[in-house]
């Protein structure tokens, strides 16, 4: 008699059948299937349609130069579609969204273009992306002059992008990732917003003026956290590590402290290159986060070891077919970041005190 | 005036945009025009276009557990529809391939279970895959028994694994990447045969008969250098480094010492994850690939930086949208891979001696 | 006649010699003449030893699990002993080191414990190395105390670290990085505080008292690039990327709006585990640093793959065999960073308006 | 009262104390005490030690560009005092050692430079390192002469590479690896060498002479079984993956099969920079090689991320300062190499059929 089949043999590897005509969504429900990151990327998507059908606040993550190298208009979707409630980001892929959506471009360059011949010509280089050097100077006089007309306060940076997008849709009319939020009232934080070119044109705006440019990033500390203390459900997806993935992590983990109801984030995927041995938050695993209780030991999670330019299309593109009724229809958190406090849900959340549960 | 624009800033990133039913040809389309990984992944598609509508002789190399993992029908598939002439794989894809094709198959598992549990069940792991070892000695056994009805002569990899997919086909009737290559003429060569579980079935059958199991693996160096000296119009499309890399490139390298037309390969795409500055083979650039004359100085090329698992169902799949007619309407040479010496558009070639030019 | 060498064939490749009693420095010397990371990282000391010798300000940026991992008192030194002049850190390696000078303890464990058992212990766990939970809230509650002294006025990253390093020494006298730069006076700029603990530490302040705990990282972009426009000879050495790497290329690029002196940074190490390939800043080439302007294209650059925890003592412990006394004797800037404005030489910077050349 | 200590919690990680004139082997025993790759390196050391301090045979493979980039001599040592028994290595690394005791060099280059210029001068170029293909097509002629004074029958790799140590001694008197194996009777396996220079030029002879060049590979898998059936108590150190790591532990596993007390590798030390969660072998964990019972559940084992041209040279300079006369006085297996069969410990080892335990 045969030898009964270990528990482990229960479900078999399916080979990737190839068809004309696939589309993605197909393609990645095939790839379910499959090994290795293959597989990674297809449970990503399933992952992400359980947090739509579930009632979690989504945060994403966006860290790499995502809308230097062509995604921003993916983000713009997610945030207009409300796959996603609320976004951190590094303060590059809100600069070179910037960037594009006042009508400037990025180019299409090589890792192999000498670089004394870039400089020499003032072109920046991202990888195999180029950029004009005297249009990001403009870009940063741009920011400045709009700073200078904010009042001589301190802002969330929460604050100060949703006024930028309202700014930037107001002057050019155009889509992208900062004019999105500004029309589907996604709040975003940029914790890091001192190393980056939004920082910098702030810093210029108080050069000419020297009591412009305070940003208060302790208050989006407080602010993320009462997100979550309001609402205990989350969800997080992060593109590439980063500050951004550890503020969202953060949020949780200092709610908690002020609120037992929290536990940690309910799902969670990660989508990075980088990886867990060398002892980086960038590439620290989800297993990692449980310990901290960034998220949950129950949480469904999943990590794709993949550059974000060719996950994300694919993802996106799949849950696009798949779920974007789902997107519109869930229970879902809304904002109101237009005010010196974020609104959720219609009642204001302090950016000085965490909330009582 | 306006500053006249650089030559460097040319062609601008075009913002990858969404839709819901999008194609994987269209997705990938898309990518052409974004940045880093995902345009590298959309050009490799678009080289292989071209090395499709040439006349160039097409190589194909697998290393890493890409036949476990689930993909040995899409490899099969370029097999059969003849996107490839000739394959240069790691023997454990092609043990991998013949465990599924004799009706065994891997499992789904994760990275996480316990190996001292899997080993007490004598279930082997590669990373979230699993298999029965003793479903693995089985094959073994069932090689070696194979290897036992060959004649007591050396053979060239490229030879005993025609016969093996022979076999093969004959006691099974299944798909899979050893007998697509039966049906379709394809010779295959796998150099590091004896680091296989191939290999261990083959000096079983030396085991029980102390005069068989002799491969001529000098043999099959020759017998691929004769490929190229016979037409010097080649292509490489390496998927995850190891031997099979270098071996395509050595036949090259090899070729070009007898035979001056030799220029190395006039195309190249290779899907890597291991990176240059270690050195090591597996993830050298392809520009250093020119240093040596393994490609051509004016190659049209291209690394993607990806898991073979992500990279290869998108690519095959668009492929198979576009290029399906191309495949077949190539002028692509015909090998008759049966007999001792390898026959290429109805001429032998030598497995002992380098071609005159 | 033999055909002459080649200009490329001129400094051979000499193998390492292993003997016994060979100390670091000697080995590192050895290692000039291998290949790849290994000659790299002595490169990195060479590269040092020049910043040592010339008049460059240099700036050391840290990211990664540094303090946790145990090198907390590596940096420390290289502060004590100026080898370097001005300290960029993520949040963490402050909040770690920390930690540690009151007296608390990181834990050797390993990444295989599971992390469920250690979230019901309320153990965090940074891949291999681990730390209570419980003594993490207390110091979060120990910074929220200290930073309800301060005045109610915004501070800089760089002031409130100072006087956090002062408190620090004051309660505990004991070595670390923090207490080192109050005592040696080197300023540390930590421009993602929102992004750790330090920051969560900061925002309890402002829970307890709402008007506490505001951090002006907008006068810390100024600062720095004031310190740049003040002597625009500088040199940067980059621990893992992240936002240290950008913050310090961000403080060149700031300067030279503003003063056409500055021209890059003249010398450049970087270690980093990151890769160019996927566009992200953290493993961005010091090449494509040259396009942007952050390094001068005539600077002496290196970058080396390697783990901080492996290159970082092996670099250090070599530099102080053979670079003590430079170190000592260079000409070197000399901060006051007590007070609301930093003082460089004698002279206060702005952090409202960026310096005069 | 104080909540006990946790299990967890029992050994503090002790920061790295900078010190002058550290040796090397001093500065390995204070990393065993932080964290990362650094804690895993000093470890690996101990592990080496433990090897040997038993009776355990020690496989070394060596895979990656080692001997073009400088590390030739390490591993000469290695075997010339008998830290390993037996090596198995690619094809390359046995080449460029032969290059460099013929006389020749490696060059010290850049990965910056032009390739097509190098292409015109006919220069090979390993990354950062240069190398003259006039030369390299000198090595492959000598080593066709070499294999044509061999007899006309199958050689193991084993054996030939044997007859080439001996004939490169006679010819040149100059140290190296194969020299090194050669009068230490250490064996060398070569399971890939269709995938090398040394069998282009095996395969150059073949042309000369049709008879010449057989290399009986299946033969070295069968030995090397028969190596750990003789005595099943066997470690292995692989630096850098590929073929040679499989084929140690294939070793091990194909000796399982026919002799029960084989029960998987007691102590395992792998350096490497490929990692598990591609599902490729060079990169796969020591844990997954547990569930194949190619290491025991119960052995010791690290692995190093890091390149080996730092990670080598560091080690092997730590364990000649504490362990050359623990090298020296091991129970070691004496081998004699140089016959058709392989002589172990006075007794020849099969190479057609596996021992009897």
């Amino acid at each position: 008699m045969a030898r009964p089949k270990s528990r482990f043999l229960r479900k078999p590897v399916e080979p990737f059948a190839v068809t004309g005509g696939l589309t993605v969504d197909e393609a990645l429900a095939r790839m379910e299937r499959i090994s290795f990151q293959g597989r990674n990327l297809a449970t990503a998507r399933r992952i992400w349609e359980k947090m739509l059908s579930s009632d979690a606040t989504i945060f994403l993550g966006t860290a790499g130069a995502l809308s230097a190298g062509g995604l921003r208009l993916v983000i713009a979707h997610l945030i207009e579609h409300r796959y996603i409630d609320c976004l951190v980001s590094t303060g590059a892929n809100l600069y070179h969204d910037l960037h594009e959506t006042r009508g400037r471009r990025h180019f299409i360059g090589s890792p192999q273009i000498d670089d004394a011949a870039l400089a020499a010509e003032r072109i920046d280089r991202v990888y195999d992306t180029l950029a004009s050097e005297d249009e990001f100077a403009k870009n940063d006089e741009w920011i400045a002059t709009f700073a200078l007309k904010l009042e001589r306060r301190p802002y969330t940076s929460r604050e100060v992008l949703y006024k930028l997008g309202e700014h930037l849709w107001n002057e050019t009319g155009n889509p992208g990732i900062l004019t999105a939020a500004y029309h589907a009232k996604v709040p975003i934080f940029c914790p890091a917003i001192a190393d980056s070119s939004i920082g910098m044109g702030l810093s210029q705006a108080r050069h000419r003026d020297q009591t412009a440019g305070m940003v208060d990033v302790i208050g989006d500390i407080i602010e993320s956290a009462n997100i979550v203390i309001r609402k205990p459900s989350t969800a997080t997806i992060v593109l590439g590590g980063g500050t951004p993935k550890n503020f969202i992590n953060q949020a949780s983990v200092q709610a908690e402290f002020y609120d037992d109801r929290v536990g940690g984030h309910k799902y969670a995927i990660q989508v990075v290159t980088d990886v867990p041995h060398f002892g980086g938050a960038s590439g620290s695993s989800l297993e990692e986060a449980q310990s901290w209780g960034k998220l949950s030991v129950e949480s469904e999670k999943v990590t794709v070891q993949a550059d974000v330019t060719i996950a994300l299309p694919i993802l996106v593109s799949a849950l696009e077919s798949t779920s974007r009724e789902a997107a519109d229809k869930r229970k879902r958190p809304e904002f109101d970041p237009s005010g010196r406090l974020l609104v959720m849900n219609g009642q204001p959340l302090a950016d000085n005190r965490y909330q009582e549960p």
